[in-house]
């Protein structure tokens, strides 16, 4: 199968690691496609970048729909799942935050986790996340190690040590079993983490890859029932206007 | 005061009526203004169209704070809220969205209320917001009444005598105290609605209006203190390049 | 319009404080009045205190009614929202609580807030309407400062340094965006210590004005339809015989 | 042990009902006594009603404390449990209302029960109730007979048939395990109902006889550390002068 | 009446424990008998410990059933309430856990309280029956005092003072009205912690059988309608073979 | 990897439904093995069968767990998933509940859902689940199809037009994208039933096949640290004695 792995944000160098990271836990029979919008912010720190990039991510979702090599699944690689209900429907195939699937990976290892993610501003969306989803009371809390997202790879080196050290704080304080790491940026050192903490880390890239073949695997797509089905039909202006014709199954 | 109410979608028509709402209600000291953003959908029936829309939100946000005339409150005026969060990032000023302000006034007049929107597919928007909000346990129910958004306007007789009905039966059937009617096209149907049924029926734009004189008139607006802070400054790429060098206090 | 501020308590030096900080906020074409009972505690710490309190409210709204310029709007204002529903059941009016306005307000300006409260022994009755409101989720804490009701009068300067430094410690431990004061008797600190904190800080009587001015604005008032309607009338036995005939719309 | 039953209304035959329905499940060494308040409406069917009525429960706890013959254990008779906080703060005994003891009750003999209640408007409290205990969800329906209370005396054989056909609904349509009779007048109908429906049905005054009876065999009391301490001493003005100096431990 | 207080692991100097703490609440009418499984763990401490243990609880109430002196009411005596409902299938009389029976009790005597368990790796599952139960937002805190449940016997002292400790921090650190002990093999050591502590202390066991006298006192049991009726008869196979005829009513 | 699908009771034809479902989906490097315990009921249809039938669920996983042929995951096949925090003790790789499963995949395709069950009484498993795992308010009903399990496979044909029918009116009256099928014996129908309904139907089986291998995927296992720790060695007796010794990592 195809999974196509959507980068929110611009920045072709996260792309590639989310890619690195997807590829590596792809089953046999899968291929990994990696993309970002053209046009987009170079990162995700806050309700406005979010907005921003959940237009790019519904982009890439039909224009992978149009093209000659559609995807049979997307992974939307940010934390803040941007997007989501939006790009699920724009295709029959499934869609999967990689928010939302490190917190479904989590239930279902541990009774309770913690999240730690870059910065206590973007910590507000994971909160919300949990509430919509249903996983508020599986979290003990949800901690900032107050790295912006393009330290993780601009200072990489200090980028991790504000990490292990946030996650060991949540392992000795939090009464937890899992941490979930919450920026898709973290994708590459989930076993670095893991490894110097001793608890299963769980990073959304690689998890969505596994909940995408799993959905997959079940022939099941995004339901065309309800409020998921195709948007109706109808004239968009302006920048947009070629949203006006794409939209039919 | 200035209050701007952005219509996020790009039927200039609905903007009038929703101008027309806002000015009825306005205190003598306000002064409303009304806009719709260039590029977007021409209604808002689901996610996909939210997420678009969102865009022309902070869009139209980013312009009045830029412009001679800022606004003093800015009202999103589609019942999903779409953008609002992103929106406050970008002022200093308050920002109301028009399901937010029903949900409050209806909590103020009764114990219990029912929505009544356009299209069963919108009512899941609803839904997640009062869950969001935390008003879930006011609202018995989320009514559609199975009425495009732009009937409102164009098939307006038949549209309205369909509301009607499905608030009748909220009224009888729901064990309830008021209706909030769940679009931003309905907005000048408040008192004929009202008039028929004898319940309080609330309606979000003239709802925000009053909201946003009352934050404003205690001098409250946005806080800039934690996630709805200014966006962190960064590079926007392609066609939102333009939001590069846009933001700043 | 003409706003009445009921002060639950019968301190009628905090009811001068009530009304000052109302007036201060009122729109150009607002009155306030600002009364207490005759009888009840000279302040309200506690579930025994409300509950004699809650009588002088219901009072207060129904001599109102009776007199020959009702009000336009109620207020209630202690922190508790003492015989919220009662009052609403006795007038067409709105009629908004203090607590109630305070968190409406707080939400609309910031996705989390903090409460400060006078003592530890009532903060019990702002969490149980923080459930019963919906805003729990939106409350990060529920902090006490330690001062009795009467020393904000009595012994104003120390009562304004605790204060202060609570609201420091909410600031800088609760990771919110705003603070609201839990005390009528603070309605005229707000400015004071939000220079001091850098915070918005909410207080319920101003916040209570605004949203009165709100509901009225629009044209609604308390729902006669379902639970709110009028007392169904009834003999009332004892010190509370008048109560039998003063009830009917 | 003497167990003081408050009928919070002052019907003397509302209140007699209520002492030969504790009577009948009091164990053999609990004695019963049964009193209404001189004050307050002659029945409880809304929010005002039972503001008034908090009064007279607090009254009759701080009458019993201070006469020769001071209570073991206090149970309030209406099913809003009215003035129940404030009454604890008032002693050392075990405080305990009819609407919590059936809903504790309910939940010990069935997964999930119904409510049947006197009127629609009363609806709203049971279901508030059922909110703060933490009891919505075991609960499938608040559903009212539309029985004024004092019906239920005057015009006995229809209320009960009416009762009957509201149970009857509840066991056929709401998928549940037993029944909460929702009115302190409905104290001598538990077997009849129970008989005629075939499900446990439950009523709280006898509940609460024996969760009194429990809670003091056990030494338990109301908690005196916290915010049900005695109400902190001060001066009440007015027709609650009374309340200045009975208050300490 | 006859109450079977059934100790669900195999310590039998646990099960007198449980019996003489259970035998000092008893009413004067009451007969307490205790006994622990045949087959089991000796202590539980864990999901797994849990699961095993429910089985000798429901073959406990069985043999109790089809004995020549059936008990009127049934205790399940470990703070994990193990195979409740499975009992309650299998008997009209009443079944209370001591976890219930605590979490109720503490409810009528305090507004918030927290548990002090054993080991932390057991307060999962009081978390989870608060959760169930509906009474999580009355618990402040889950504390564990690091206690092994057979050091509460072989090493008494040291346990003793252990717990004191967690329980003066839970009464200065929790802002509660009320403690929780959360192990069944605590039951002798309610006096000595709550005179140490100055708190009411709630102990399961004592609380269970004063809440079977309760339901059994209002002739109430388990409903047989709905969930809890007796188990469909059905063929049980291997070591449980000797299940499938004993089940009728 | 092989997955180790464990059918909770002990009918071998229903294992072997289950695992030719389980096989059907399995990716190519996966092998299905089946099993059932040699002890327990013939069918779970209630809260003891279904602790009976957790002892048979930890018992097999210990005997994989000990045998030459350890599984790399667990399937507990029936949709109360009993046992499944006992099963997680027991190893360190990731055992998955087929209801907790159907769950998570029905909200990755879907914002709303309803499950549709063989009897009312089982329905309230589901009801549980759904609140312990947080999915409940992404579940609008829990049906009862009224089919006794066995059934499926004695009676299959009128059996799958119950479910059918019950499915249909499901999807014509709850405002759902999609249908959980609530037991196991049902793994074989989904394919019919979503042919006839024209919705995304999910089955556990299938789903918590695809489950683990995601997680197995990602290298992770049920976490060790925390509550779901290997249990903490003890004796047992009686029937059970066997388990004393079988217990280390």
């Amino acid at each position: 199968m195809h999974i196509r792995a959507i980068n929110p944000n611009t920045t072709a160098s996260m792309t590639r690691t989310i890619a690195e990271a997807a590829t590596r836990v792809a089953a046999p029979g899968t291929r990994i496609t990696a993309t970002q919008p053209d046009s987009g912010p170079v990162s995700i720190e806050g309700h406005f970048d979010e907005v921003i990039s959940a237009v790019g991510v519904a982009e890439e979702v039909m224009a992978s729909e149009q093209s000659d090599d559609p995807a049979d699944a997307y992974i939307i690689a940010c934390f803040g799942d941007p997007g989501l209900l939006a790009a699920r429907e724009l295709t029959r195939a499934p869609v999967i935050g990689i928010a939302e699937a490190a917190f479904h990976m989590a239930t279902l290892v541990s009774t309770r986790f913690s999240v730690v993610t870059t910065l206590a501003r973007t910590g507000i969306i994971a909160e919300h996340l949990l509430e919509t989803y249903g996983f508020s009371h599986h979290c003990r809390r949800v901690r900032a190690a107050e790295i912006p997202v393009l330290d993780l790879e601009e200072d990489a080196d200090r980028a991790l040590s504000r990490l292990i050290e946030e996650c060991r704080k949540a392992r000795d304080e939090d009464n937890i079993g899992a941490i979930v790491l919450g920026c898709g940026g973290m994708a590459d050192l989930t076993d670095e983490i893991s490894h110097a903490i001793g608890l299963p880390v769980i990073e959304g890239v690689t998890a969505a890859v596994k909940l995408s073949e799993a959905v997959a695997g079940l022939k099941l797509g995004t339901s065309k029932y309800g409020d998921l089905a195709f948007p109706r039909p109808k004239p968009f202006t302006g920048k947009f206007e070629h949203l006006s014709h794409l939209r039919n199954q």
